[in-house]
């Protein structure tokens, strides 16, 4: 469920809002189904674009590293989801390590670390963090940005069972990304890993993601009655980059005007008047790094040395070897003049907060998720009674369907998971090209 | 768990709140392991007082009344632990049916379950008031004090479900404490109904309520490492008691000296400086009808005509023939010099807020719910970070503690209800007169 949370626009609903909003009844009982057939992710975080006449996922993370952006009211919240989580995956629970990534010098991480910690000790559990750098000689004092101080300590392993000094916790909690692989620490262990290292980016891929959320969402636009181009954006995929020796700058190009063509096909049909756009990024990895916006296929045709390398290689210098090539979707989001886009933040099946990625120099059709973007907490709404049938000033809840298509994004990442675990830890082959 | 409430004390933690604070991981734990035992009521408040050196529970509510006076913040707290609640009742719930009191004139009550109505559509369920108004003729709307309008429906049973007309939910929701007894058209349906028939007040006593309390308050007591007095009020029970026709005085005379003489000698050993009191209340029935204060056997010894008559009835003319004397916890919060109590409220297993029911004319030692009371809504404390270990200035959680004795409160209602399920809807027997 979607507490109401303050969105960024105030003008009416949207026909595509609306409709979501006026289906919830169905939506609610549909997502009830579909968390018995699947295991939730015990944590996510969905980047979302609404270009109003489309609303759609860009991005799911199955490591939120920003908890400390959410707004303070919502930690109440996340304790209570945090409780429901942990009860499904260690009901006997008391402890619990928490593995956050490396880079102890990013002290706005460490303030998400923190925030988590202290989640999960609002929540009762006993948590210790354990760290998986690899000359922590010690227990190691880390200080974060909100003036929280973090206990890093080695982990240690006994046999099948990982913990830290005195401590053997009931379950692994990740919030390192994996891009790295999966730690030899941790593999093969007795204790639930929540995600599970099949989850890392190091085995996951975008366009495996976007695969399963486009059958997903095909079911969704089928339940609530609409075009399931509205929430889905199209994609294709090249799987042997080089950027560096230009290898498959032809496939590229082939895609990105394939794509341009039918979103041109789309907006001509509903009568958008938009320029389409695509955007390209690497297949794997995170953190907003290796992202191009695309207008034109002679955009990337003959790159020059200075773009290629941009786009070569990603967190932790992996090189990149596959990118997606995804259709823009438009933010119309804005908050004081600075082009927006929601976070939508969910703890098991429930969405406990978010915040908006703020971007004062960036346009509307280009990745906010870039050194300078800034969070803006989101607030609750005042609520009005009743609800849906409110009286003329009753702010319209928008972000109900923003919840509800970042859930159908972390339950596309939920089959994706399990799909990656069936797989049993080898990394998942990339899908056809064109998919969408 | 308990979200970071303020409260109206801002000294030092008490003793008692800071044992309960440091064994969180550990009450978090077995309360975990008391909901695989026991059925978690759907909802329920918990009427606390603090006296520093003591938190007990004095009155168990499984109809709660009062949503309308949380604050607004917490609505999506109710909405998330709804949806647990929900779907461990009826996975496949999109109808329920709400069942509130019949008195449509206390517009106060009506915003109670206005407030309710909406928890339950922000948790996605279709919701409609099913009212067990004898001579209600068709849909009729009724305003709430909070400006709600709410349509009461006639209840309609075909067969072996209930429903109003042109619905059939999934589950029953009572708001309705059925003092009065069971609803024949309730009766031998199909659909759950929660709480179930057998928790009305025709069926509960109070005492059974502290009875079961006791034993689950030694449990938690051993648990936490303290003299289970200190969240255990003593009490007694007169069975037979007729004021008007002053049978049973005696009995209640020699409960109220035995009482005060535990109380007295407790303050004794504690060193103490209080003068030990007794209430003196309904064993059935609710709203505060029917409570008095006692400091001395001699008080209840030869009450004249008005005493009699106070004490007599009940809510809906009910006659009051059971009586429990409850050792009296002198309360040390205030608002504004008014004495003030905590009310605590779950959902599911969650604590999803409270507030302070304030009486500016009454003291301590002195029922509160009566008129005249006023409700001050609980606001989330702001977080600071690290939680336990935090620096000077750092307010201390002691609503944690609140929320704790709240559901252990909850917990002996679960094994409670069990037991009048058990007994089949028999109305419960008193337990013998004597029984802390």
């Amino acid at each position: 469920m979607v507490p109401r949370l303050k969105t960024a626009l105030t003008g009416p609903l949207q026909d595509l809002e609306r409709r979501i909003l006026e289906r919830m009844p169905d939506i609610e009982r549909w997502f009830r189904a579909k968390w018995h057939e699947h295991e939730v992710p015990f944590y996510a975080s969905v980047d979302l674009r609404n270009a109003g006449f489309k609303l759609a996922p860009v991005d799911t993370n199955l490591f939120p590293g920003g908890f400390n952006n959410l707004n303070p009211a919502f930690l109440p919240l996340c304790v209570q989801a945090v409780q429901t989580a942990v009860e499904r995956i260690c009901p006997d629970a008391r402890g619990v390590m928490l593995v956050p990534e490396n880079h102890t010098r990013n002290v706005h991480y460490l303030s998400n670390v923190a925030t988590l910690e202290n989640v999960l000790k609002q929540a009762g559990m006993n948590v210790r963090i354990g760290s998986l750098i690899p000359d922590l000689a010690g227990p190691t004092r880390v200080e974060a940005s909100n003036g929280a101080s973090l206990l890093l300590e080695p982990i240690v392993r006994h046999g099948r069972r990982v913990g830290v000094e005195g401590f053997d916790p009931c379950m692994v909690l990740m919030n390192n990304d994996l891009s790295g692989g999966p730690p030899a620490i941790l593999q093969g262990i007795d204790q639930p890993v929540a995600p599970p290292l099949a989850a890392g980016w190091y085995n996951r891929l975008k366009s495996h993601h976007f695969e399963v959320y486009h059958t997903v969402a095909q079911e969704f636009a089928e339940l609530v009655g609409i075009d399931p181009w509205l929430v889905d954006p199209y994609f294709g995929v090249c799987g042997e980059i080089n950027f560096q020796e230009r290898a498959g700058e032809e496939c590229l190009a082939s895609n990105v005007d394939w794509l341009l063509g039918r979103i041109r096909a789309k907006y001509a049909e509903y009568g958008i008047d938009e320029k389409p756009f695509v955007i390209v990024k690497a297949d794997a990895g995170t953190y907003g790094m290796g992202i191009m916006t695309v207008h034109d296929t002679a955009e990337v045709q003959g790159l020059n040395r200075k773009q290629r390398n941009k786009m070569a290689v990603v967190k932790e210098g992996l090189e990149v070897t596959s990118v997606i090539i995804q259709e823009g979707v438009p933010t119309f989001e804005a908050i004081d003049d600075a082009i927006a886009e929601p976070v939508v933040y969910m703890i098991d099946r429930f969405v406990v907060g978010g915040f908006y990625r703020v971007h004062a120099e960036r346009g509307r059709d280009e990745n906010l998720n870039a050194p300078g973007a800034q969070f803006v907490p989101l607030a609750f709404e005042s609520p009005c009674l009743p609800d849906l049938a409110g009286p003329t000033g009753c702010a319209p809840n928008r972000f109900y369907a923003y919840g509800v298509i970042a859930r159908v994004a972390q339950l596309a990442a939920a089959i994706e998971i399990g799909e990656l675990e069936a797989r049993s830890g080898t990394p998942a082959a990339a899908p056809s090209p064109v998919v969408a």
